[in-house]
């Protein structure tokens, strides 16, 4: 079966490798970036494809011979190439995170026949999955909490953060208004607001705040107080907004020294050595997934505790473990048969199925991607 | 007897008001801003001079028909205008706060029969004044510790901070190294060092931190343990070095968006607004010394408390009603006769005449300004 992977990134890589162990796959990479193909050809056994994913021509040639297609192309071209995709007839995973709506093109998908699954790392990914698969199992689902978040293993002062993409990508997380679900009304709030302090096995107490990442969710799952909160150490919250308070997050041009500039712009540039992960440095994934309901009129709660590090033997990142390995493990589910809709499917719909989410529990488990499941009846 | 005030700023501008009720003195202000003069004479029968005091002609013009001097230019030009009125053999009281050694005039003052007393507000000021009459007092000074803050009333988050002055001086205080005296020795210490907690009546619990404020102490006054520390709300210093570490601070130009800037230039620029006392606006300068040694085989500890608030009916700021009235009651202990050393002086001179302190004490007593006096013997 032949895979194509669009974009070399922090993710693709990892997710060539993981699927060029299995028999039944031939694995090209493909990537604008020529340095990095080579380098990867040379280090790696992995086939390689330059060409520019920004033009249409050029991913329909890419996918042209293609069983299934991994897109991993930056967010802001996401929804473009996975459009594209779905037109040339290609089963696709998809986790380029776009800001568009998935929704708009399952029609699309339906009519060409295509089994496209979007959204699908880590939150939203798994975080999906979970909760959808308690809500089918529950009668009545009353909550859905999920506390996500990528740190650095070594906490360095101030801001004991560090992050595998751009700050300006993490700074515009933090300020945009975080939408959720309250006693059945859409909220919206502002970004970093709700903060508290949760205690997570293995790292300590955290901070978590509202982030917008329930996405579909809000649209899918029918549960009166739903939320999805981001977790730093503490302390990163309250130093991140006093630069916003103060304007360092401006995107309004002032003047200095007789030169406009747009202080975003200088704040992401003193940030990026900060918050860069340096060789060596570690990362840590940490997830909470939170479901209490009713069922046969008892009250029951699901919770799901993940702990992933960094691993030193293949220098892949956390980030990259618990997001690529989630989304070749659906590769493999649609390979395997197993999930069949046609259409563009958030990870949400994948939990409707007990035993796709055992299969791709099972993936991650095998690549040491363990989701502990707590499930107390009361 | 003629007084001349060079600087109508924040400071000269009361300094003005307070010495023209007093009978015995014919004021004058003197500025190189047309407008804050007509706006100062249309206000108050106070009569004014506009001169450029860059100019060594101009200031040489200006102090011809004075009997005293008060000199309250910005700092840096505040070296240079207090030679030029030595010079031209005025007493001069000064409160620019130069960054030069005011002992380099020291000869020329005494050359020309000059009476010049040199950084006389609060911190350096009365603190310098108040250590230096305890050291006297005792047989053997043993340690003092002066803490000095000027802050707004009202507690404003992020910072909890406004200045009467640019936030680039504050700034500079705050990346200046600290020198101090500890078991005898000069010790160099980064900026922000040392922070402690320490509660003063009527405002709570405050942050202290090195700071650069001895001054001319730390060669006057033979004492094994000297530091002077700044106190803010507490929090304040943290966030600073946040900035601080993150490289807000520098001075050296970076690339943004393709053009050079100088990161403090922004920094500066985006605090202005926030550090700034808005109308209305309250301050408080809270002061507090404590000196301890022996006196005849006993230990023995002065401490003064200083708590200075904004003055709403005359609007006249915590900060210049501290300094100010400090300054002119050096001149009127000047015009009284009370004290005569030719020469530069910094104000701990003042402190070996018990005549002199009491009377510069009575001077602020007298217009609110307390310092409230404790002697401990154990």
């Amino acid at each position: 079966m032949n895979i194509i992977i669009l974009g070399a990134g922090l993710i693709g890589l990892p997710m060539a490798l993981d699927l060029q162990k299995d028999n039944q796959f031939n694995v090209t990479l493909c990537d604008i970036d020529k340095q990095k193909l080579d380098r990867v050809s040379s280090e790696y056994n992995i086939d390689t494809l330059q060409a520019d994913l920004t033009e249409v021509h050029s991913i329909q040639k890419v996918v042209a011979n293609a069983d299934m297609v991994l897109n991993a192309v930056p967010g802001f071209m996401g929804f473009a190439t996975l459009k594209t995709v779905i037109e040339a007839g290609k089963n696709v995973v998809d986790i380029t995170f776009f800001p568009e709506d998935l929704f708009d093109l399952d029609e699309l998908a339906k009519v060409r026949g295509v089994i496209a699954i979007s959204d699908i790392g880590v939150a939203p990914g798994m975080s999906n999955i979970l909760s959808s698969y308690a809500d089918h199992q529950l009668d009545q689902t009353e909550s859905i909490r999920i506390y996500v978040g990528g740190l650095p293993k070594v906490r360095e002062w101030p801001w004991e953060y560090k992050a595998v993409f751009s700050p300006i990508d993490v700074i515009e997380e933090y300020s945009r208004h975080a939408r959720f679900i309250k006693n059945g009304r859409e909220i919206v709030m502002p970004a970093l607001s709700d903060a508290e302090l949760i205690d997570i096995d293995g790292v300590g107490t955290l901070e978590a705040f509202n982030s917008d990442g329930l996405r579909s969710l809000m649209k899918t799952i029918d549960c009166p107080d739903m939320v999805e909160k981001t977790m730093r150490y503490p302390g990163h919250i309250d130093k991140i907004k006093v630069l916003q308070d103060t304007g360092f997050f401006s995107e309004e041009e002032v003047e200095v020294s007789g030169k406009m500039i747009r202080p975003l712009d200088l704040t992401t540039s003193l940030l990026f050595p900060k918050w860069e992960f340096k060789k060596g440095d570690e990362d840590i994934t940490v997830m909470k997934i939170i479901v209490a309901g009713q069922k046969d009129k008892r009250a029951v709660r699901y919770e799901w505790s993940l702990y992933d590090e960094y691993d030193p033997q293949s220098g892949v990142h956390s980030m990259a473990r618990t997001t690529g390995y989630t989304a070749t493990a659906a590769v493999r589910m649609i390979a395997a048969g197993l999930y069949d809709r046609k259409g563009v499917s958030p990870p949400e719909y994948i939990g409707k199925c007990a035993e796709c989410v055992e299969f791709i529990l099972k993936c991650l488990r095998e690549r040491g991607v363990v989701y502990k499941e707590l499930r107390v009846e009361s």
